[in-house]
């Protein structure tokens, strides 16, 4: 998963997009980057890091101009170079920049076809240089000698015709405006936002709402799926739809898990959602087990509070935190001589043995992916002197891979991948599971935009909207191995044309 | 405040002490340290950052030998400069490295006995060298050829006559073993801990209980006010009472907002005693209010969550959490030409709409202190639709400075200095505020330990237990001014013997 | 002045394109870049700094492929912004790297083409990104689906129609191969050489002569003035005349000052052309000043050694070493208050008295451009107790700006513009000077290799062989000048699209 | 080899004492660092590299105060780390820095009486934290209220009774003043000169008298073996003889091939002595072989310019330069999976083949070491024509290793160790070699002052005057072994006090 901001400003956007980026960071850690333009160049900084790691003060002020766009990465299909990080260029034509959140089905073909057809060498593994390239060459054949909102637009269709998969974009264009557009099934998010001042209005672009909250943007609304937005340097919006088959079907784990609680995503509030998840889940348990003889609810910090909390309130028991959540994480080394050894849950989260000590927890989670965290906090809830361990999992079980931008294990390594929910249960080693049911999941979303009917479920179901053949999965699971191969290399040799160093 | 650790161990303690320093950092953030010794050498990394920040791979590597201290610091008295990040050596006599947690409120005094009396030369602002070389002459005056225990306690006891304030301090003697001790008054918390292993005994002294969980200590008890603790390099274990009148004092802001919940401070675990705090505030809010109009409790996150949590159910009335914290708060950067700004509240915590709308929200929070803060969070309540806003202070009034190392403003900068609960309340903009009494809050902590039967509360009643004269009150209010203006200056020039990197 | 590589082996080209630059170095201390292709994918690194500086064990390590071209720079016109490090990128088509030597007179225009006719955004204020635009824009035009050489030699056809300047190019195709070519004056120098080996054929292209040394390649030959040359990644070798006037200008400044003695240029060796110009030039003091009472002939370290010492034997005169040059210059900085103090040359060159006390002495440098540094050396030389001092130019009097890559200062602060000699020898404080006069200095390179008629002499005569008009030495002024006011600045605010670090 | 040098002035030193450093750096580019003070404080900076690398703007805004001492350093006995650059730090008793060049001898021995008897723990290899130490106690034991001269010439005199080897000395008390001292061999070099400025008398304590000249020092003379001088902050000068049986033994290596030309070592000027070095070894081949068929002189560069020259002259035949010297040598890496290759001579120094064509070349070192760099030389000037390569050294056969601070091989490793001159000239495979005979070169030196009677000479004859036991040298044989091993090693783990960054 990704996050990305655009913004075209009255005054210099370096602080803002930062501002922005911080908002987003939960979207991903790994990397982050800005480009801005000051309408003649462009200016650029991103490397490997947090976004407060990356930027220095020597950096914001070489970010120069009043139109920006901004990233943060969560690694993806691909590698983790830090020549990898987003924005990425190309000065031809015009001079593009472009930041992606999503993930190309078809990148492999889109290369090949890059370089054969229209002589564009990409340099990298990730698939939002080749975004970026599908996009200038699209753009290039509209062939205009000053660039007007319909050629972004026939370049917008040009790109759907041409990707597959998800993406939500913001690109610029050095001396014109910032762009921004999502896939015609819009899985991955993106809004914008206005904001009124003495000087004009300015204009955001971003991957959740809250970045419009916190710099004090009032929220007009989604960019559509298939939906494209031309935001001029001087402030003037123009939009279309430029997919032909334009139909939502939001990544559904971003309610379940990604986003903010206080975002709203496809006007749908997110907290609400998680509220009405919990709410489910316990009416759930009080019809399958109406004699239950759960003493507390406690949630697996932070995003299943929301849930356990509603949770708690439906079920009538009361609401405890019994782990504190330890915020600063370190490195584990590896000496020399040694082996790699596993950062152990319990140094994340702590026990407080007096919540647990003769009590029948239900403990809270907002998904099982892996299993062996959830299975050591089951072993810690006990050694902490729980009496019964319950749990319970605010979204169905997870047993197919995510090719939408997500970066899950592949299936095999999924727990519930192949196994029923008993199974799943002894595999953790809990005395009781429930799962929320999908139907459950959608209609807590549903509740808020009606309109909302198809969802990116794939992950629950294994059906994917954009139908990928089974042999891209192939192919994935490939290089999800390679990729975990190359981390325990000294060093990606991947570098890309940004200086290695 | 500043958190502390020591490790006597079997096997290499740069992982172990690094770990421990994370789990204490919520204690200091503003520069950390490590010093290791292989029982011939020692060797040392410190720097201003976070933990994970400081200590890069080449740093660990170089961090040999099974015995160790560590430091993080948050700034108290004296500059911020990197220099004066902590573990401090002097070579002489035989190799002593020390951290310290506390404040020294006669240090000027004593750096000139140093110099003139025992010519040592201090190079630093920081009262943590001063403390070194204290226990180091103390230490030489012994006169021994091999250290034996009592020498350290002989040394110690000379610290006790000589220094005034708090102190929690581990030290380490390059070739013999590891020392621990606190003030007489026990202001400062230390505990130690034992792991049984195939090789053997190994022992951790730590600020907070949470540093032993974590890697598998069992807490053995708190260093008693004025004991020293000396452990030997092969793993002996001597303690000694060194001060003839010791007696707890300690300092009661731990169990208010300082330690982690998790924590057992003087044998009273930290959690359990604000949930006595949040029900002793709730009762006498029925006392004072039995037909209060409060729809939901809300805590002010993090540390109020746990007092909230029990202030809900004790009220019967639900508890919400309604605001959002960005957990990747970034810098303000000023750029040329430009005025420095301030970080608005509101980049911190995002309120929930729709957790405010139309309702009587009671905000809880751990104390109130410039008043600033809370006085924002309340126009956001506001703002966010609540109909009225309540606020809980789950501690008493702060009127007067800290002098005992928590970095607190000057007294003229309190919102509660010279001003009634009236006048806060009306200040900070609140339809009612409460607060917990003193009585109460020394009642929530002795229930864990009736033993303890004074503490610090020199910040609520401004009675400082080491009874120090008004003079030190002008100097450290000028001093705090001073690093006011030193902050606003390009660079901290006072360097000091580390390298000036 | 800059130096360029570039070469196609047959193992990995890193560690050989580094040792290259440290060749070269001479031609450039300002920046140093290199790009190597694996035949798929660019690694690269460039930054401010001596080649020891940039290429660090990481960079070294991520540079893979076994084909690849570098570059040290030395600014000339435009701005010293580590962003403008060479070499340069663009990927559309194929994906071409190229570093180039020397100056564009029509880059202004040439970069409102490309925007305006081939929508190429230019965004340093580099002319080698302008070059590189330009040839790969002509490249384009070939629509070649295979690149084959003639494809090349047509680009480098449309690069030699549409620039006007200095250029000495080596450029890559990331799959293909390796270019080199000269502009139609060959003003820059360029020479190719070869290495057998057991594996195979490599290939070497190099701004001088002393980088195929180094590493055991033989010179070829130099490429000719408007001739290109294409190595394929495999090892064959084309070249073609790309320009239907091509005429030999070499720099003179190259066999004057710039090159290194033990180089050939246009298959000149330069050190015994240095020697010639001290004969001919002691041969001219001996017709003029026959009875001349000069005492010893000592050089200015370290160009002027080699045509001093020949000035000594032809004079009959003994050779001296009086100035003991300090190889390890450091900074000046400005401390807070403190103004801007020039470093002196007395910090740069220290006198041995005991070599001048009381003689007659004749200094001997390879040129004079402001004559603030000769002015020092003189008063030096009385300092040190010279009777008299006398000075000797290797090279004519230097009048004019040089606009084909050589950073040389505006006209008017060139000692010789509008000053006769005897203006000049009075202007630096010595009893006599020589010049060598403009015919012996072509008659001494000519000797060399009579098939060179032309030179570029312009610094000498101000006639340049491109034609430039006037109102191109006018922006140039005013472009020198801003230079001027950049340093001074805090930092050059033109950051490119590499990251800003 | 190291350089040191102290600064007493009226104003800031940090430029002065960076200025000065780099005119010394010739005599060590291994490491860097000064320590100032403003009188009550130390402001430390030192790392690995050279002068210009250490010191960056940051740096030098932090070395406050008007006094101050400076390091460079070149590896001798011990290891290379970053954590053993000088100047080294005591704060007890009054805060005293130090910075040494030479060796101790029984640097082992001292270490355990520091510990034993003095309860000093010494934290690095390195010898001159040793004497510091050494120093710090002898002026403890003087137990002055206020540092008089009296007790810092009696701590001296302490130090002479105990330290055995070489040492030249800079030493610092944080609020009183600069110190310096040599052995009483006075086998190391250190002048002292004065500037009247209208502030008042400033002084400076070099090891060279060049890093007075270039600032504008007046030279007043060397320090005696055994004598020490200590200027007081306010500018006072004081001196005493601190040995009972002082006498000069100056390192004749300082004349032959360490000190720069353009000094003045114990009132002889070394230029000066080199032109007799070259004078009397050219007497001496044609006194043995007075119908030679020598063609040219040629130096190697840079040192034996001034002998071959003169030699050249005193053969009446022409003198000529050979090879030119590569100024930018950067790095070999090592590439996975590659062994380490060594940097040929060739990549150092280039042939000027027309120089060599057909002529019989004597080749001029300054001396021979392990010969393999000669006989690369050799072979190289037999490869670009030479018909005959003769080879003079400007000193004796070195035969013994250097304990004294001069970084040389082990006995074995020199390659006129056990080898007659026949043997050696073999080996390095020229026609002819000529070897400085001892006297001859004692006569040199001697002829710039007739007061020194002994030198220290022991690299030629094996004896050493302070008369070390040959278990020293076993010792010593086997810690260089021990060096080499480290370096191939990935780091050196000997880190000591200062922050291992």
């Amino acid at each position: 998963m990704c996050g990305i901001i655009g913004i075209v400003s009255q005054e210099p956007v370096n602080q803002a997009l930062y501002d922005g980026l911080t908002v987003l960071q939960h979207r991903g850690q790994d990397a982050a980057g800005i480009v801005t333009s000051d309408g003649r160049k462009l200016y650029l900084r991103r490397d490997n890091g947090l976004v407060k790691e990356v930027f220095l003060e020597q950096h914001m002020r070489s970010l120069l101009g009043s139109m920006g766009i901004g990233h943060v990465r969560y690694p993806t299909a691909g590698s983790s170079s830090s020549a990898e990080a987003q924005p990425f260029y190309v000065n031809s034509p015009y001079g593009i920049s472009l930041a992606h959140n999503g993930n190309l089905t078809n990148a492999a073909e889109l290369r090949k076809d890059l370089y054969m057809q229209d002589r564009r060498q990409i340099n990298t593994n990730s698939d939002s240089e080749i975004l970026l390239n599908i996009f200038a060459q699209e753009l290039l054949k509209q062939d205009a000698f000053y660039v007007r909102p319909e050629d972004i637009f026939a370049a917008v269709e040009g790109v759907h015709r041409r990707c597959k998969g998800a993406y939500a974009v913001v690109a610029m264009l050095t001396r014109d405006g910032l762009v921004g557009f999502r896939d015609p099934n819009g899985i991955r998010p993106l809004v914008y936002g206005v904001r009124e001042t003495a000087r004009g209005n300015e204009y955001m672009l971003a991957s959740e709402s809250v970045a419009l909250d916190a710099q004090g943007y009032r929220l007009v609304r989604d960019i559509e799926p298939g939906e494209a937005i031309f935001i001029t340097h001087d402030g003037k919006v123009f939009t279309r739809q430029c997919s032909d088959s334009p139909q939502y079907n939001t990544c559904i784990f971003e309610y379940v898990y990604f986003a903010r609680p206080d975002s709203i995503i496809d006007n749908v509030f997110v907290h609400k959602t998680r509220m009405r998840m919990g709410h489910k889940l316990a009416e759930q348990i009080k019809r399958v087990w109406p004699d239950h003889d759960i003493d507390v609810v406690m949630p697996i910090p932070d995003t299943s509070r929301t849930s356990a909390l509603e949770m708690a309130y439906t079920l009538g028991v009361p609401y405890r935190e019994g782990f504190m959540k330890n915020r600063y994480i370190g490195r584990t080394f590896i000496m020399p001589g040694q082996k790699q050894r596993k950062k152990s849950v319990r140094q994340k989260l702590n026990p407080l043995h007096v919540e647990f000590r003769d009590k029948n927890v239900l403990l809270v989670d907002d998904s099982i992916v892996r299993g062996t965290t959830s299975e050591e906090i089951v072993q810690m809830a006990r050694d902490s002197g729980a009496k019964k361990v319950y749990f319970a999992s605010a979204s169905p079980p997870i047993r197919y891979p995510n090719i939408y931008g997500i970066d899950m294990p592949a299936a095999k390594e999924l727990i519930a991948h192949e196994r029923t929910e008993e199974e799943v249960a002894q595999a953790i080693g809990v005395d009781r599971l429930f799962y929320l049911s999908l139907d459950d999941l959608v209609a807590a979303i549903q509740k808020g935009n009606p309109r909302l009917r198809n969802f990116d479920c794939s992950v629950f179901t294994g059906e994917y909207v954009t139908g990928e053949a089974a042999d891209y999965f192939v192919e994935l699971e490939a290089q999800r191995n390679d990729q975990e191969k190359q981390k325990t290399g000294l060093r990606d040799a991947a570098i890309d044309l940004r200086d290695s160093d």
